[in-house]
């Protein structure tokens, strides 16, 4: 298996699961997972096709109340094609003899391919093989093939091909009991002997959706077609029979279109998708175009290694990651007003919903696909009226960004959630969350350090960095008594701790990572003003009415924050962290054998969390992973805190001991960490979030959408940490970590309109750039920096 | 009267018209535009309010068969504000005696203000005072104020203010006939005590629409109010009863939120009204907001000239001209995915159609709003893939962009039109202005030229320009005969000339504009090739399939394009142009008066104006309208053509003696042209330009909507023209054709992030940057050449 290919091989298609959610094609407008036989009348069904534009529809105020409300909607179901020999039951897989089913995802053209062998009650055997893809450049075209081959028999098969509005959200189990019918039927109609139309609405938010498919079929010389058109309540086809025999085999192509109407550059879908049915060529044509998109996109994301079986089976999983990625944000979502759903568009965990995921999909995408960057940060710009709404009705200035919010923007995190360990339904103050912020503010100024892009920086992002820096500058306290400012009542990353052990849901008070990324988020913000022009800075301030007053108290925050720390100089999760309890960690793990979710078994033991030294996921830990050792120890002398060298590595430890590993994004997170404390753990652990979604690390959640975050993340590792690229101060950094198991890597970066190849060895890091009247760039490599001009190269020896 | 007021004092309001369409208020998203006293049950009413998002709805295939489709949609009107005493009838202008009537609209913060004064027919005489503003800032919020103050009365007063949603396009004469019933009612409902909530839908595009409003009344110390419901099928609001004297004015304050389905950040248009009027504060606050964002967009679009009174008349139509582009495309409606219709918000010619007219606007906004220009070319670039498929359906390459276009970017051009002066129907292959890409490819360059976006250019600019130039390529062929390409089959922009006599519809051959931009579309998209890196650009050609033979063809076309010219040297308009006969202007003149459209005049007497030598507008005089002297004599030069110096007046004499100006642009451009020719003539013609719609020149097209390219582009030759500002190759030039006549002139510019103020006199230019960071520009004035720094300023003499 070369590095291209990710297949499932004599495996039981009627077991939903992983694979399929693995197997998803999509084009970052509309997303299709990978399914058993679909469209199989009485057999297996699993449609899940969703579209960018009405995934993250605002879904509760509150879980047990308002639950049923809309969420990511499954969209019709566009690859119904069943399938009968005469007369007799459509296929159905319970009722024939398997004896081959193969899957396989192509990575490198994003198509998806299956072949399926079976024998049927009289004997006949049949083999079926599909591949389908979503069209990278033509985004509202699907395509699915079908060759049906007789091995040994001849007579009539028929063909049905439809397209099925009838589907619900049922993806997630604990979600089944909630309403789960999001579609109501608009109209069915034939557009012609091969094509039919579809048009749905979504019941709460009133969406539009239009499908239309084409079904022609080829093959043998003499083809003897016969066509009924079928047609009931929100679902149209056609019937098609064709005679098929050993030495003719007879292809299927259904080329679909799919539009919604909040698409730009049209107001009725129905319409756009009979009109762009015609002009789409056949299957051939459609795969040529796609195929050259995919080409572009892993230029890209090129990654390469060296060439033993470990690093080709590293670069597979890091190719799957990346097509994940691709396929949810893509070039097509640019335009879309979309975020960066927790799930990609994979499955319905979450419901769609948007959180903090972007801060680990950005680093890959602004040094690649930058524009997809800008298109998610404006997604945010746009959501800026509700979180300065949300700041005011806090009591706070500034903007205040959502922990979990749907297509308004605003806060939408459950208020109670179910412990299924207990059954209990918990207060949830997660949306306690501040530091959502953080993360949107990060990564405008990454983006802005990556592209020098001043349009963006000029109109939107200056603003964006200025609103949360406010927030952040009137959330925080003076408190005298220390001459110090203080950030009271918030959570940060880590939920286990949602408040203090016996006044449980208010929160803690100085989170060590929310209080030094709020300075970070001052500090940028003057950064953002200073690079303005006098005169747009004036109007910008003058808009927002930010006083020289206020910039005075922000200066002073940036040299007066609060952070706490243990006697021992390792930085405190938060004030009072030190107080806890000790957990006993062998006794939990003995007793209950993963203890991920600690917090739900405490709760059904009738204890709390709260009131232990136990982390759920990196919290601390995040400063490192956000900021060099360079750019910390920098902030924290400002503060007039001191960070020795040596107590990176032993912060690092003191926690790592202390988490369980509740969420995906720990591995990624503690990965980084790890590696410039004790390089070779840093590798074990990057390749355990490599394989997260691979094996379903989680038990069971990667079956409702893989984990977009962790997947780019763990990308992530190889370019920013273990390659130690860094955009910061107008230069491009370089200080690797480059562990010694790892042989070789090259990749391919964009950085201020250079396309950069990266080399990287154990012992030398080599940059190129491509020919062109780019202005030259500076990279800097440990203490070393160089100028470099487009079409040469730099090498450093580290 | 200062320069920032525009009064109408006296005039009988129930004379709708041209008063009323120079007094809309608007912001980009929302535009009203001004009427007689709105909402008087009996009285006039012109609601008159368009929302950006969906102005642009497709139209007609077929004038004659399909016109009655949406078009732009007149929205609910949320002016409705009437009123009676005691329990009286309402209030009717027919039937009181008007004492006084007075309109003023308020440059500088762009809010209307009307005052009446009336007597009943009980004597009882009653002052009312409103004051509307659409609020700049907070894109979906407007505001009426009415003020009542009994003179010589006393006793109850009733308001009646609710939201009308029973509207009907019907400002257009000639359109009243057809269809005009876009909206149908989708709910009203009391929201609270003082609010209430409208939604309609359009009958075509199932765009939703919500209105919320809330009246509340503050006036004399003791305020009895009493507030009844009313409503009826989409139509609700409240009755208010007050007691009113001598003493006490009582003051009604409604603010209104308006929200469409198309907004992005929220898809229930309802929900998002209901909940931003909530938000909204008072009138107060409302209105602080409002003037510091149009302060703001005053600073950017600065004028000021000398002090005598021709000069602030000048500026205050400068200043009228500019605020109704700024309520057409601001800041609010670079996210809408709207382009620059024909007659702005501001009324319903052309049905909101799109057709070149930014052409004329971007000059002015690159350089002061360069956020918003970027937004209509993203409206372009959207409409690509309608372009393309224009091209191939055509039998073209590349993409053909549409002459006039509704919301899904295909060709909305009539292709039957109807002579007035004739009663016949007559053909109209208007369609046939292939040139309306060239407009987009312009603006394409000047936008990056100004702006120097690459983010822009990298990802969608150096594509429009490539797809529009191989247009160009494909529909350009070989004639060996005379080893030149020549384009066959087009209309320039001169719409008298749709064919050749005896073959009136089939277009003509080698329109000059069009062969020599078509020219300066293929240098450009090689000069945006050249400017991006080698592997972008490596990608893109890819992408796009353009082969190295195909960028030689193109080198091929700029070397030996056919170009048409008299055997006297001056450009011919066409190839075969100087065949035509003359015609006898004096005759005509006399005959008819007004002969702007010669066309009608010609066909309603058997005759076709194919036969003259007689244009409608500018044609080959908009190459000196495009172009500087330099730019276009080198591009001849590359033709093998000379232009000699002369030619230039000689060309623009003998094309003034031969138009009709039948088209408001026609003023600007020959304007700019004669300054270059008779300076003191193009002044003439400026203030002609400038007072185009103003005094309604068009004999009667003005109140359906103004003419918002003769707007932009006549404010646009103080700039361009007279200051002869040019953005070229990276330089930023000023070649003044300074009129004596106008003494000094200030304008602020901003260009590559400087901000810049430019002081003219008829003798020096001076040009100042404001302090910052920015890179060091380039300025050339003539034959000068310096660097200006941030914070510092250049003087030139001329």
């Amino acid at each position: 298996m070369d590095g291209w290919a990710w297949c499932h091989e004599g495996y039981d298609p009627r077991e939903e699961g992983l694979r399929e959610v693995l197997c998803t094609v999509g084009n970052g407008y509309l997303a299709s997972r990978g399914s058993a036989p679909e469209g199989s009348a009485d057999g297996i069904h699993y449609p899940g096709t969703y579209a960018a534009g009405i995934y993250n529809r605002r879904t509760s105020e509150v879980a047990d109340t308002r639950i049923d409300n809309e969420c990511l909607v499954n969209l019709p179901n566009w690859l119904l094609l069943t399938f009968r020999m005469d007369t007799g039951p459509w296929f159905d897989i319970e009722s024939v003899d398997l004896l081959d089913y193969r899957q396989e995802l192509d990575l490198r053209h994003a198509t998806l391919h299956r072949r399926m062998r079976f024998r049927d009650e009289r004997g006949r055997v049949t083999a079926v093989t599909q591949r389908r893809f979503v069209h990278m450049r033509l985004q509202h075209v699907c395509v699915l093939e079908t060759t049906f081959a007789a091995e040994n028999w001849s007579g009539r098969l028929e063909v049905r091909s439809a397209l099925d509005g009838n589907v619900r959200n049922t993806l997630v189990e604990r979600y089944r009991r909630l309403a789960s019918d999001h579609l109501h039927a608009v109209r069915t109609a034939e557009v012609s002997a091969d094509s039919v139309l579809l048009e749905v609405q979504t019941n709460q938010s009133h969406v539009r959706v239009a499908m239309a498919a084409r079904t022609t079929a080829r093959g043998a010389a003499r083809l003897d077609l016969h066509r009924r058109l079928v047609e009931r309540e929100g679902w149209i086809g056609h019937d098609i029979a064709v005679d098929l025999g050993t030495d003719r085999a007879v292809t299927f192509e259904k080329v679909v279109t799919v539009f919604t109407s909040r698409d730009a550059a049209g107001l009725e879908p129905a319409e756009q998708a009979i009109r762009w049915l015609h002009r789409a060529r056949d299957l051939g044509s459609l795969l040529a175009t796609h195929v050259t998109a995919w080409r572009h996109l892993w230029e890209r994301f090129s990654f390469g290694a060296g060439d033993n079986a470990d690093e080709t089976e590293l670069l597979r999983i890091v190719r799957l990651h990346l097509l994940h990625l691709i396929q949810t944000v893509s070039l097509n979502s640019v335009d879309l007003d979309v975020g960066v759903p927790a799930r990609g568009l994979h499955g319905e965990a979450y419901r769609g919903h948007v959180l903090w995921d972007e801060l680990f999909v950005l680093p890959i995408l602004n040094l690649r696909t930058p524009a997809v960057s800008r298109g998610l940060l404006l997604y945010r710009y746009r959501r800026l009226p509700e979180a300065r709404e949300a700041a005011l009705a806090a009591g706070y200035a500034g903007a205040m960004y959502p922990w979990q919010s749907g297509s308004d923007g605003r806060e939408e995190s459950q208020r109670l959630h179910l412990n299924p360990a207990s059954g209990r339904w918990i207060p949830d103050p997660t949306h306690l969350q501040r530091h959502a912020g953080i993360a949107i503010g990060y990564n405008v100024w990454q983006y802005y350090q990556t592209t020098d892009d001043r349009e963006f920086l000029t109109h939107y992002g200056a603003e964006m960095l200025l609103e949360i820096a406010r927030f952040w500058g009137s959330i925080a306290s003076y408190d005298p008594s220390r001459d110090r400012y203080v950030i009271k009542g918030v959570m940060g990353p880590d939920e286990f701790h949602s408040g203090y052990p016996g006044a449980n849901d208010g929160g803690i008070d100085n989170n060590a990572y929310t209080n030094v990324m709020a300075v970070w988020i001052l500090l940028r913000a003057k950064d953002a003003l200073d690079a303005l022009s006098s005169q747009t800075r004036a109007e910008l301030l003058d808009t927002l009415q930010i006083s020289a007053d206020e910039l005075g108290r922000w200066d002073d925050i940036t040299r007066k924050m609060f952070i706490p720390f243990h006697d021992d100089g390792v930085i405190s999760q938060f004030e009072g962290y030190h107080e806890l309890t000790e957990l006993d960690w062998n006794a939990y793990r003995e007793r209950h054998g993963n203890i991920r979710r600690l917090d739900r078994i405490l709760e059904a033991e009738g204890d709390n969390v709260n009131r232990y030294k136990a982390s759920k996921q990196a919290d601390v830990l995040m400063l490192f992973y956000l900021l060099s050792a360079d750019e910390l120890r920098d902030l924290l002398e400002r503060l007039r805190y001191r960070l020795e060298p040596k107590m990176i590595p032993r912060t690092v430890d003191y926690y790592l001991a202390r988490t369980s590993h509740g969420s995906t994004l720990s591995a990624v997170v503690h990965s980084w960490v790890l590696t410039r404390a004790h390089r070779e753990q840093g590798v074990e652990l990057f390749f355990r979030a490599l394989r997260a979604d691979v094996v379903n690390i989680e038990a069971g959640t990667t079956p409702e959408g893989i984990h977009l975050a962790a997947m780019a993340g763990s990308v992530d590792l190889l370019q920013r940490c273990f390659a130690g690229i860094e955009t910061r101060g107008g230069q491009l950094l370089l200080n690797p970590y480059w562990p010694e198991s790892l042989q070789a890597l090259n990749f391919t970066i964009r950085y201020r309109e250079h396309v950069l190849t990266v080399h990287l060895t154990g012992r030398t890091v080599q940059i190129a750039s491509d020919a062109g009247k780019q202005q030259p760039i500076q990279v800097s490599c440990r203490d070393k920096t160089a100028d470099l001009s487009p079409g040469s190269r730099l090498t450093f020896a580290f």
